[in-house]
């Protein structure tokens, strides 16, 4: 497997996992700074974590005609009947962060035993070549809603989802990288893109 | 349009509107209990209210040989990132009701200012044709959720759902038809399908 594949995301902790995961599995990944490009920022409209993986890929494969990979992925807790799910990133509102969202859910969930506190980190991740071929792949991790953020690894929710007792803050990159949806999700796609290309 | 539809819906008070709706529109609706048939429950595992409604759709036309009309409807609460959608009958478990489901929410909202609690009522309806044949249409009603139950009509969360002071629950069944995410999708289905027969 030789061929290029552009990552499209502009999230640069996202895009430094998506290279680390990737590139020890074969797949020759550059960022669209390494390619000189600059792609423009593809509206995330979708329902699912499919679409908006689907539409960053495609918007991406677009501007720079190479096969592209994106990720689109959130955290799902089970007593919010899935939410944040799609929105997890602008959760606290447009202005919100990290920090926000992760306090606004805390609080939402101060009062619910730990029982009801299961929640899933999903990601999605999509190829998508010039000639319109579509890969995809889902990884899931479940765990639960903690009752404070702890560590100062990883990003977004990962302070305050608990894994067998630790939360995916606490964790080295390559615990995470082992346990996590992202790291599930493009372990599945690279075993498909090797399938894929070499029909 | 002289052809008769099938309602798809396990839900008796929305049974009933979908009839009330459609019926002046010049559509032939059926219940599968007026057509001495007994439709077994689609599991609705879609992860959006069109998929679900479909879902309906498709099992229903396919058990009764008819067109069948299926609705797919929930609420979508801005402060909780869309929560919750397509898990609004199930948002309090599996054993919920819909006055659990209702204080849940509003306890979830309890500090959460007026400004911040908007919220939309969506439907998404289809009609499957035995050719396969999809015709569909989506209604939105945006309004506020309010701080306690109000009014004695509708059902699901309509005694909290509040538009223009007044909740869903103290409306009559023809001012809520007017206005609601149902009446909409439902005319604007009504005319979709009458250009679609007389094709």
């Amino acid at each position: 497997m030789q061929k290029t594949f552009l990552i499209a995301t502009h999230n640069e902790k996202k895009k430094n996992e998506l290279l680390r995961i990737l590139s020890p599995l074969g797949v020759d990944v550059k960022t669209d700074k390494e390619l000189n490009l600059t792609l423009t920022e593809a509206e995330e409209n979708g329902e699912t974590f499919y679409e908006n993986a689907l539409i960053k890929a495609q918007s991406g494969c677009k501007e720079s005609g190479l096969p592209c990979v994106a990720d689109d992925s959130g955290l799902m807790v089970d007593y919010l009947a899935g939410a944040p799910g799609v929105y997890s990133a602008r959760f606290a509102g447009e202005h919100g962060n990290d920090k926000k969202n992760n306090e606004k859910l805390l609080k939402l969930l101060k009062d619910v035993p730990e029982s009801e506190r299961t929640a899933r980190f999903v990601s999605v991740v999509c190829c998508v070549f010039p000639n319109g071929d579509i890969i995809s792949a889902r990884g899931e991790c479940e765990g639960k809603i903690g009752y404070e953020e702890i560590g100062n690894g990883g990003f977004g929710y990962d302070p305050i989802f608990m894994v067998d007792g630790k939360s995916f803050g606490e964790l080295s990159a390559e615990e995470k990288d082992k346990l996590s949806h992202r790291g599930k999700a493009l372990l599945q796609l690279s075993e498909k893109l090797k399938d894929y290309m070499s029909l």
